[in-house]
């Protein structure tokens, strides 16, 4: 069975990635010119760019002293996270707290509340990432593009951008891609996380989000925005992960609110973790009241 | 108990103009110096600016022959809306069909999708709105403001904008009302409609944000995402009504799915309407399957 569905999914992979070699030809390059000796998509013909995976176990901040037992092989693979539309400066300034207690990779916050957290993780080693066309993708790439900018601008470390999944569904995969390399190209050398809310799609959508993903320069895929139907599982990861190699980083999201759910998330090939609930992941324990416990809905 | 309330609204009015005119004063004018001839805020300075509502009820085009009867004053008033993560190109098109043959005021969409319905509706008399920062409202005002602009370069006629809740309830007033003011300058003379997302807000909250949007020069103040808690209710329009009073437009969206609903927002104080099941709200038939029968959730 296994062996079945692997070998359906290099088929797969294999059409997918013929297919969009052919389309990608007719993808114009956006890289500036003085950074390109040749013709053709920047991601092609430059591997390189392409291969920018985070060490994400390196270099991480320790546990402050008095928060009990901290599991940190999780702690610095987890963005600790607060996307609800209403976020204040107190839970915000709380969600920076706890990440640099805990020794979180990050914090993950809407593009509006980057500068705030950026100044409050000062000296930290905590990064900031920011969503970026969250949580539709509905936005035109140009303004992705730009708000992504303005959140680097504002001090963010990474991008987490969602995919336009209306064009997925309708095959304009050359929007797709613009769509992720204008981001890319907006923000390099800063890794840009592509959130496909697999929940939206079936296999050879998550198929080809990762080919395209990964063929326009991405760092990472990301299942889930946490405000679409499902979240992160093992069978996506697994998918993900073989899709995209070693190459690029593969991030849990969206419904990972326990120990034994981001073990297995690892397990299956995830190497970042999105959560809310990041202080239950890593200690175990009951959080305290307070919204950076919340999942990042309204 | 109606004039209780009466009262006391009349009196948080009083009190939230009055903080908010001292902590506008401080908001630095962001229109281009030729078209400005003094200091100060261009809202408060120029109030005309915010006198722009729409005769919503003025030149639109008749139902098409075939489709039975349908309530055209009902019609007229309509946003067809489709704003769901992955809508594709063939709903994209229903929506833009249904709303050429009902005759409903326009279509609104994602920004990235505007292109495509624009040209759908080339010649039809229905307008194409984009909503923009959609649906948390936390990418930063300068983002919403060039995504704004994007939109009506692809030909977007209205702008519906996400208010940013994060400061309204962090009582950040000034960050609110430079948020919308952009989005106003950005996209001048399109009318702007803010979504205030009611279902988030407690009474004063609603109340500020009014008097914000009013004071940014906004158009309309608008009640929900469709994404959040809640939606329309009759109560909220009464007090946006009253808040705006007959400078600004109230537009009711988020579960209005029949012809009693809308009626009802309408005998509120609505003038627009936003909504999923348009066609069902102006024939009281049941609607094909589709897209644009179903609410804007994912």
């Amino acid at each position: 069975m296994a062996a079945d569905i692997d070998r359906l999914v290099t088929k797969i992979a294999r059409k997918v990635e013929l297919k969009l070699l052919e389309e990608l030809r007719e993808v114009p390059c956006t890289a500036p010119a003085e950074h390109c000796s040749g013709e053709g998509l920047c991601a092609v013909r430059r591997p390189d760019d392409v291969a920018r995976i985070r060490d994400v176990g390196a270099a991480r901040v320790g546990a402050s002293p008095g928060i009990g037992k901290v599991r940190q092989d999780l702690a610095q693979l987890i963005d600790h996270t607060l996307l609800k539309a209403d976020a204040t400066h107190d839970e915000l300034a709380r969600l920076c707290e706890e990440a640099r207690a805990y020794g979180f990779a990050s914090v993950c916050v809407n593009a509006a509340n980057v500068a705030f957290c950026k100044r409050h993780l000062a000296g930290s080693g905590v990064m900031t990432v920011a969503v970026v066309g969250f949580p539709l993708g509905a936005s035109p790439g140009s303004a992705k593009a730009f708000e992504a900018k303005e959140a680097v601008r504002a001090g963010a470390d990474e991008i987490d951008m969602v995919i336009n999944l209306g064009a997925l569904k309708s095959r304009d995969y050359a929007t797709v891609h613009q769509d992720i390399a204008k981001v890319v190209e907006a923000v390099k050398p800063r890794p840009v996380k592509v959130i496909l809310e697999t929940g939206l799609l079936d296999e050879e959508q998550k198929i080809v989000a990762c080919a395209l993903s990964k063929a326009a320069g991405a760092a990472f895929v990301k299942t889930s925005t946490g405000f679409g139907p499902g979240g992160a599982t093992e069978a996506d990861i697994a998918l993900m992960r073989r899709m995209v190699g070693q190459d690029l980083g593969v991030k849990a999201s969206g419904g990972v609110r326990t120990q034994e759910g981001a073990e297995a998330m690892v397990r299956a090939g995830a190497n970042r973790i999105g959560a809310s609930a990041s202080v239950v992941i890593v200690t175990g324990a009951k959080p305290a009241d307070g919204a950076a416990a919340k999942p990042g809905k309204y």
